[in-house]
């Protein structure tokens, strides 16, 4: 709301237009639709509305099952990448699976099943080309730190299982109903820098915890904060294995310079994607002709042949431990939305296609109730695999079904090779995968572009790694929700001037060439106004006002006449919002200074209708632009004394 | 920002410049005050800069205590209206005082402690001249709720009054510190709907409770809700007393003929005023006449001479009850501020002078600690005590301090006098007082103007009523912060359009005389771009665009060269933000479409250079008004196919 062209006369200027009243049920229901529909979702559908019935039908059906989509027109060109595609991912999902198992104090075999039964059916629910579906890092360090002490895996075993897979049903629960309900935009509560700061944490804290396998300990701290962590390793160093230390750094070694050569050289994607297979398979050997286990080496031991057992009865839904994995559920299902659809996003971004936040969430939901059902523990879509499956050129979703197969053909065949997989290799893998995690690049830029921001993501970061994942995270949150509630309570309120030769008019602080003009002072107001701002903003604005014949008394200029409020701006306005302009009017009335308004949405200029303030401030105070207002105030408004009785030339 | 001035050369047009980096401490000091400080408290302070430190500390302690600014000029003349003033306060609140410690299931003394220590300390530190310091019914009866629940006060009434001594002491911390912090908008986050409707259902309750008095009935459920009370009115119909009811319905219908009185002519103020008492008076003669006790008619009984006994020693700081008291002291702190600054607010303005919402926190705040060492409990500043006080011409907070005298003289000396006052007429003084506080109009006026804070307001109102008062106040903040949440998550990004013989840019829903410039499509973002909304915005922006190509498509137009995002709507934008409009960028140059930015702020431009997107859009797409960007990308873009070549005539 500035720059305006000068006219001669307001009273031929266009009007602010009052809209006519709309019906209720249609104010209702358009808000509804911009509100929780605002990517329009049902566009396809309402298209095929020509075609009939059955058209639509299969339109909504395709909207539900997104592989309707690409499944006709799917090719035989696009059947080998994804062949490519898949084997690749699967490759490294075998060992990351077991790894990340470990991690959460689960049999490795269930992190085996948990990237076979979820992937096929991301694969017909899945809106993402490239997402690859499996076990998370953080989720499975949070099941273990938040089911752990509810159920220590090594007093009760059996129970911890099914708690793991009770919370999965939650968090799918959770995931699927945030979908169905339209309530994407829970998970962008969670800011950016909040999530950089509390991945980076998570990653640190698991790669303490791999400090057990690399030094080959047998006892350790059930906390994850670096001092008790810390504490623990030193006060066993008679413990360590130097063969185990020395087995992970090589490994560790390994495994970096590949994943380092594929990110130089994008082609060699299949370096690091094949490194840990390599590795586990190096390693088992290794054990195998050295009988390494007889020098404190630990393996993984006796992994059971064939696919998912059921374990739907497992859930344990009405039991005192219901409610921990009630919590780690919703928890660690946020925290698996916001990982799975920013990565799924920002490769569509890459390849210039649109996921469908809610869609995501629903088939992120179904994949986790299922894979509940069926002996696997929370999976989401993790960005290291992702980005694997990215370079190897997936085409569709059907590289997730040709990795689950492969993982599938593995649960059948090859689960006794990796009996004498040694720990120190899953444990390598891991931090590797971790060391990934922990974007520095991405810290420097909030520290560059916004200070704020930087602070939000080093707080999240050290609630993590002193704390704990949760204190972590609630400072995340905390954070997030704090600054939106400052964001909306103090929104921005500038001094507008008249840019010299162009009746344009801008804020005085940005532009240095804008003049205020005699007599009057032009406010711009840069937000809706409401309950949560119309106090903040009645006392700002005053203040305004004051300052300002502070400074004309001080530099003895012609008194202040009238006050234009800019209000393109507002987006909207409620009671309080009414009721502030109400005050504002009757208290500029009594200092005898008028007050009038520039260029109101129709929103405004209906609330303001409805309430009597129009009526009040006057219709002839209602100007389509900051020029307008100021020619008609200067011509129409005596000086201070007498401003309220303004006569208006119309 | 819209309405430009024709440029013919957009080379020739003022540029939006890059401010120049300032020191982070100064940017962060400036950010810290607007945020915490708005209202430049310190300014008296300031201005005594020349003065030397000495004036500067009488300044600092004029701004903690009030008093010291209108003490020295005290008039006589003042003095005689706030006589007049607080000796009718005081005949309200002496009556209102004992009914409302009934209400909370407190000795009726109580609530004459209540109004005498609160009062002076008000009397010192507040900065509102109409406010009348007393205890509020809807606090009293969230204690008698809360506390009663966990102390019930028939089994141990002792440490029932000690939990409410306990729990004021809470609240007057938390107010206190709210002030200190700065952080007054966390009141402003409670809707003024949410409040009319928690207030209402409150008010509504209460005066259900009292049935208890006018039926005279002994038992009575201690819960809240409109179910449990008809059930345990209607099951004890044998036990009603018709001398009760009747009594209760003279002094009723009383009051509330008096109360109509005075509304109607306000020089009859004194007329509500003085009711309360006379009834009191006229209720005890009668029953002292009468033996009224004998036929069933329940009377206030001995009151103890003398003047508040400390009780510092009561508080239960560190027992398994401080839990509640905690919460409790929370809760009725949190509305006893919402109802006192209200109150004090909406008095400042009719008077035309300011009050400073976090001083007032610090006020009520020491008002309730120390209150809490004198055996008062809740205080805050309700609003028929200061209608009344207003009405009666009080000039400064002296009022408060005459009130305050008089409670002294009425507790040191005429508390015998209570003995026979019968209950019945409490009760009726409850009612009268809280049918007061049931503000149809404002429901009324919110239907009219805006029907979602209707349904919150309905929405608190049902919570109370049938549920009970927590319940309620959960809805009323629940659906306060959503809306907020909402607000910030989904803002307004509307198409502009060029009105006809002028330069100006409107919204093309609002004016339909606003029509789009061929190739070109205007957005205008209306919020801050921030991580809540930057996803949203994403979306939001890119259906706008594909409905245009759909619009162009279907009506053969010419296609889309560029999209002009006028930003001066912008307040602010963060990392998120920033990464939005780069994806934005690299998407529409994919779809060769041009981007250009109108009228960014200073602290945009400022974040887009940092994060180096001002370098990935280019600096000559970026226009100070959203003419010269639709002038220049007319005359430089190409049609579509190419433009993301598009030549800069610089």
């Amino acid at each position: 709301m500035v720059g305006e062209q000068q006219v001669v006369d307001a009273a031929a200027a266009p009007r602010v237009p009052v809209p006519p009243a709309r019906p209720l049920l249609r104010t209702v229901g358009d808000n509804l639709m911009e509100t929780f529909f605002p990517d329009d979702p049902f566009r396809a559908v309402a298209r095929e509305g020509a075609g009939g019935r059955g058209r639509r039908a299969v339109a909504a059906l395709r909207y539900v099952l997104p592989c309707l989509e690409w499944l006709p027109s799917y090719s035989l060109g696009a059947l080998r990448s994804d062949l490519v595609a898949g084997v690749t991912v699967a490759s490294l999902a075998v060992p990351q699976g077991i790894s990340y198992a470990k991690l959460a104090d689960l049999p490795p075999i269930v992190g085996l099943y948990s990237s076979f039964v979820p992937a096929l059916v991301y694969a017909a629910m899945g809106s993402s080309r490239e997402l690859a579906v499996g076990t998370m890092a953080v989720g499975s360090l949070l099941f273990a730190a938040m089911l752990g002490r509810e159920a220590p895996p090594g007093e009760n075993p059996e129970l911890y299982v099914r708690l793991a897979f009770t919370a999965t049903f939650f968090a799918g629960t959770f995931q699927a109903a945030l979908g169905v309900l339209r309530l994407g935009f829970v998970v962008d509560m969670l800011s950016h820098a909040a999530i950089v700061g509390f991945m980076g944490g998570a990653a640190t804290v698991v790669c303490l915890q791999q400090l057990k396998g690399i030094l080959g300990l047998r006892h350790f701290t059930t906390a994850t904060d670096v001092v008790a962590v810390v504490r623990s390793v030193v006060s066993q160093s008679h413990e360590w294995r130097w063969q185990s230390v020395v087995l992970g750094c090589v490994f560790l070694a390994f495994l970096l310079i590949t994943r380092y050569f594929s990110k130089k050289r994008p082609k060699f994607f299949w370096l690091s994607a094949a490194a840990p297979l390599a590795s586990v398979v190096a390693g088992s050997f290794l054990v195998y002709f050295i009988h390494g286990e007889n020098h404190g080496i630990q393996v993984i031991g006796y992994l059971k042949k064939g696919i998912n057992p059921p374990s739907a009865r497992d859930l344990l839904l009405s039991s005192s431990h219901t409610m921990v994995a009630l919590k780690t559920g919703i928890i660690t299902g946020i925290i698996g939305l916001a990982e799975g659809i920013a990565v799924g996003r920002s490769f569509a971004m890459l390849k210039n296609y649109h996921v469908d936040g809610n869609k995501e969430m629903i088939a992120f939901g179904l994949m986790n109730i299922v894979g509940s059902c069926t002996s696997c523990y929370l999976t989401a879509g993790p960005f290291s695999r992702s980005a694997v499956n990215y370079n190897a050129g997936c085409k569709t979703p059907m590289s997730n079904a040709v990795m689950a197969v492969a993982v599938m053909l593995t649960l059948l065949f090859l689960t006794p090779l990796f009996h004498y997989t040694p720990l120190v290799v899953l444990s390598a893998i891991i931090m590797s995968a971790m060391l990934g995690v922990i974007d520095y690049q991405a810290v420097g830029r909030l520290w560059k572009v916004d200070k704020f921001d930087f602070c939000v993501c080093v707080g999240a970061y050290l609630g993590v790694v002193f704390g704990n994942i949760e204190i972590g995270l609630s400072i995340a949150v905390g954070i997030s929700i704090l600054r939106i509630l400052l964001f909306v309570a103090r929104p921005k309120t500038t001094v507008l001037g008249k840019m010299p030769n162009s009746t344009n008019f801008r804020r005085t602080d940005q532009y240095t060439a804008a003049q205020a003009v005699p007599g009057l002072l032009v406010l711009r107001i840069d937000s809706p106004i409401y309950f949560a701002n119309a106090g903040y903003l009645r006392e700002r604005i005053t203040r305004w006002i004051n300052h300002e014949e502070d400074r004309i008394k001080a530099e003895s200029l012609e008194s202040l006449k009238c006050v234009v409020l800019d209000m393109s701006a507002v987006a909207s306005i409620d009671m309080s919002g009414t009721n502030m302009l109400e005050d504002l009017k009757n208290n500029l009335d009594r200092r005898s200074i008028q007050i009038a308004l520039a260029n109101p949405g129709s929103e405004i200029m209906r609330k303001l209708d409805k309430s009597n303030v129009l009526r009040l401030i006057g219709d002839e105070w209602i100007f389509l632009t900051v020029g307008e207002a100021c020619d008609h105030a200067q011509r129409n408004c005596k000086t201070g004394t007498d401003a309220v009785q303004c006569t208006v030339a119309v």
